[in-house]
């Protein structure tokens, strides 16, 4: 059995992966540690555990002193808050997964830049491996810290790696308009979160400043090999979970839907988690699942390809990755505690 | 492994039975039929089985033509369509779960009144047991045919059992105001279910009408081994599935909420599905789940007794049942492909 | 033109209210005050005002200082906090409609019991007219200060009174279950209020112990001539505006719901505000309006009389209400400012 | 008083049109027509007319032979059913708006080609004028047929026009990524539109062949003086109403967002019902208005401008829009009947 424990374990992201975790057949969990109920049992705070979960919550310094119970240790905090637990962690030989953002930039400059404080683990930065499977799965097996990645970047990087990749679209044209349900935006208490504000609207917000900006692109370029800079839109969309990016670039040849879809099949046909599939996707067909379903359409008129991507945010975009990346660490099955589909309606 | 056929695959209920069996461990889907979609791959119809479940359904002969093929045969079919087919399906040794209502109501002359229609397997009625395991188990066991209950029953009965077995309210006193997801209204085309018509607005409806209040009457009765009439009022709610019963009792005897609770959990102590809570019940908690949330309290004031149940209308209210009634007739593990708890949000 | 101000109009109530008095023809509004927006632009925290209602929002200090400008003030607070400024406002001659609490009850006591606070303007109590004008139209014309009734009493005494006025019902018999929309939770920051707690579950909460329950009671009993306990159960459903009475009672006499209906539309015949309707109620078709629809049932097997009402909570149930009861004090038409029907989807 | 009929007038735009009819102080509906109510009540259809619009559905045949009785006609019928009549009213002096696509593509060879029909009116559509009031506004005043724009179409062409107008993006650059709300969709059955398949998912459809496509590039190619081709990609968003188009170009010099704010308030000074403003758009400010909220954005790592729009769908995407022309036609004040804000939330 894995053994691990769990920071941030109250907050969407944090709960999912307890869910996750706790019907995960290889997987005891050690301990949950949360900020905003230490003390109360995990099942008070979200009754969907009523009498299957009635762990208390720890404090982060408690956690900290219960690293050695454990053989890996996944964080769900905001940015910022874990570059000690993470030193620490790994100075015990225990595994790291971060669903943060600490480690996903590899150049401490831009960590600056786009989240506004000093990186204060840099050494660590360059053994961090950025956790997309479907990229970089060879590296991840033998990492001690995995950067999770953010939720519009995985959905972002799957759709438009095949096409770089191959060299098919112009570099300086890559648009990606994505939209989120609410989940994304956490349990914190804010007034734009509220059910009456969100509920029946829709609006778009960040644009050309978003912090996953700049690690899309790192991932881009590393796939492209060559610098990429694109333009990213996210949009809040009144649903719980869910997330579609729809990718827009120029041909640089002649190519056909048909062509596109192929290469795109054999490009993850050995990916239990990315489905290519010709109807068009929607967020409901991967909610509640790992899955990314893509699908590829040209518009011959303007030479443009589009490709649409969906995927569970608080899974593939969070949580369920982040298992994804425990079960290729540890060695096991990747789909081990993963053999989701979507649940309907 | 228990071979399975689905008949009415493509409904709400169907598909969330189809969701069930194709992750059951120890069930082998035979067959899907159809009336919409013969033909088309399952995951044509429902695109969260792409590259999952690519079976084409089949119409209803070809099924009735399969039969041999499989231990036991559910049917979720508008009622009066599956007479025929039960008769067929039992005269081969098959067992059937019917998720219809054509064989909960014991008396031929109570079907007529509230369906409309005459019953035309009038003989198999003795032999069609009430799949409500909590009230039938040791029946259910050695049946072949089984009666899955509605799902405002199962909220309603699972909720009052307690207080009428042990006579503590006045039994003319029984009035349920239920308000369900809009999946409960099925997915054939309808002007009232499309979006526009149901979100943002609650309505009741079928007020003192509704097909399941002789379904309830009939349930309690036999529990409180007396003839019980009540007051039945369902409304449609804005949300994909959940019921949730306000359940209203004048009590007889002064008796506190802590007695009852602790009355309710004596009652429901071995079942792994009914959950007795001190917290009010919320849909979202037992939303996908096969589990009943039951909380009690007591309006010391007016001496009424509110008992509020909660279940996933698909699942504890119709697939999930089937297939713990399925469990129980083949002598498996009761929460066998039933182990989920509620996805959040 | 009336010169009004609005004390709390950043909250969703006094929003609400202030759309309606700016577009009301005879009605210019001198401040608006505010507690968490003071200095900032109405328009910059409700967007939908951009270019049309630019006025600063003040604070409640400045705001009474003000209040030599105005002939009317709206008070749109939590219950407590605005005993003085009633105080000083009547004082100085301007009229007061009360959106909150304080001035409901008469019963000094009750609303220590209920409220949990002394009532610090016992004086006032007696003064005070209890505004739901469909009851006491003639007492609120010559009244300077106006209890503006809570949403979920509106809707339900409107169901009620003329059951009671009629001696129709068994007295002890009421319950009333009761649906709300979220914007009856306020705008103030709550975890249970955020789009993820919300969307997608409907909960029971504060059961027989919520403080409308004596606000309707007093209003029914004053309409009964005897003292009227009942059982009230409010829900919290998913969507914006709204809110379903579904009210229950005994009859004491054989009456069929032909003749409820015809008693009910003559009780309501010269209402412009409340339609006695054929078919079931929804909230849809009376969102964004100050109308009650109100239809009946009966239930032949039990004897029951179940009345179903829906009101948009924050336009007759708030609002509207509170511009209904100006209009009156005022000697101006009764629906002048609130001639809305909802739109619909 | 304007005398005016509406054919199509239970559908979702039909109703919204009789709406702000009913409302409209200048105007008197003689009849409305419709195809799936004949017979009756308007009131009966849409219960939010109750006691206030109780006119009778008339048929087709019943509306051509009442033309002598009115004004204005409009017609909210889809594509390819409104030929003869368009004829017939004009032929008898009535001033047509038709809401259906039928005159917007001034290229017959486009029309079959986009609508897969053969145009039946070829002779009218040099005489039809595009009703889009802040491009056309002179020449709709002389019209008698105007063909009022679609939905995508407004909110994209409003937003595009100042840039194109003042050559400052790449021509042939053009993305829009728009979101609409599920009303778009019609009232006709279809599964994809029941509640269960909207809710809680987005999807794009239709991309790379809209049938706005060609209506928004005739539109933008006049305002720019030559041909312009852009991509379009819709999407479906689970809310009732609004539209969001997000518009992205190259920038062809610098240009600050502060620049381009102004322009854009210039561009627009006159218009009462477009507002340039600074935060982004979100739909729920425009909800229930015929206002358009447009905001730019330029992403200076990339040389793209961003340009946000908002409108509702059914107001300025249809039915306002319609009644703003009709305003125009007749010489009245161009807001009468339309001086909405949005209700929130």
């Amino acid at each position: 059995m894995i053994k691990v424990g769990v920071i941030g374990s109250t907050g969407y992201a944090g709960q999912q992966l307890v869910w996750l975790l706790h019907r995960h057949p290889d997987v005891r969990i050690s301990f949950l540690s949360s900020n905003s109920y230490v003390g109360s049992s995990f099942s008070k705070v979200y009754g969907n555990y009523s009498k299957n979960l009635e762990m208390l919550c720890i404090n982060m310094e408690e956690a900290e002193n219960r690293l050695d119970e454990i053989d890996i240790l996944f964080i769900a905090l905001p940015h910022g808050k874990s570059f000690n637990l993470v030193k620490k962690s790994l100075d015990l030989g225990v595994k790291v997964v971060d669903l943060g953002a600490d480690f996903r930039l590899k150049d401490e400059n831009a960590y600056k830049q786009w989240y506004n404080i000093d990186h204060e683990a840099v050494d660590l930065l360059s053994n961090a491996v950025y956790g997309l499977p479907e990229i970089n799965r060879d590296i991840i097996k033998n990492s001690n810290l995995i950067a999770n990645p953010g939720c519009y970047p995985t959905a972002s990087i799957l759709a438009l790696s095949p096409l770089l990749k191959n060299n098919l679209i112009e570099k300086s044209s890559i648009i990606i308009d994505a939209k989120s349900g609410v989940s994304g935006a956490g349990r914190s208490l804010n007034v734009s979160t509220l059910y009456g504000e969100c509920n029946e609207s829709i609006k778009a917000y960040a644009i050309s400043s978003h912090r996953h900006t700049p690690e899309i692109e790192q991932a881009l370029s590393q796939v492209a090999n060559e610098d990429i800079y694109l333009s990213f839109t996210p949009h809040l969309v009144p649903m719980n979970r869910g997330i579609l990016a729809t990718c827009y670039a120029n041909l640089v040849n002649d190519i056909s839907e048909e062509e596109l879809h192929d290469l795109y099949s054999s490009f993850y046909e050995n990916e239990h988690f990315v489905r290519i599939i010709k109807d068009l996707p929607e967020t409901k067909w991967v909610k509640g699942s790992n899955i990314c379903d893509i699908s590829i359409r040209v518009d011959k008129r303007t030479k443009k390809v589009i490709v649409i991507s969906t995927i569970d945010n608080l899974i593939k975009g969070a949580a369920g990755q982040a298992v994804q990346n425990m079960n290729i660490m540890f060695g096991i099955d990747e789909n081990m505690g993963l053999d989701l589909l979507s649940m309907f309606p």
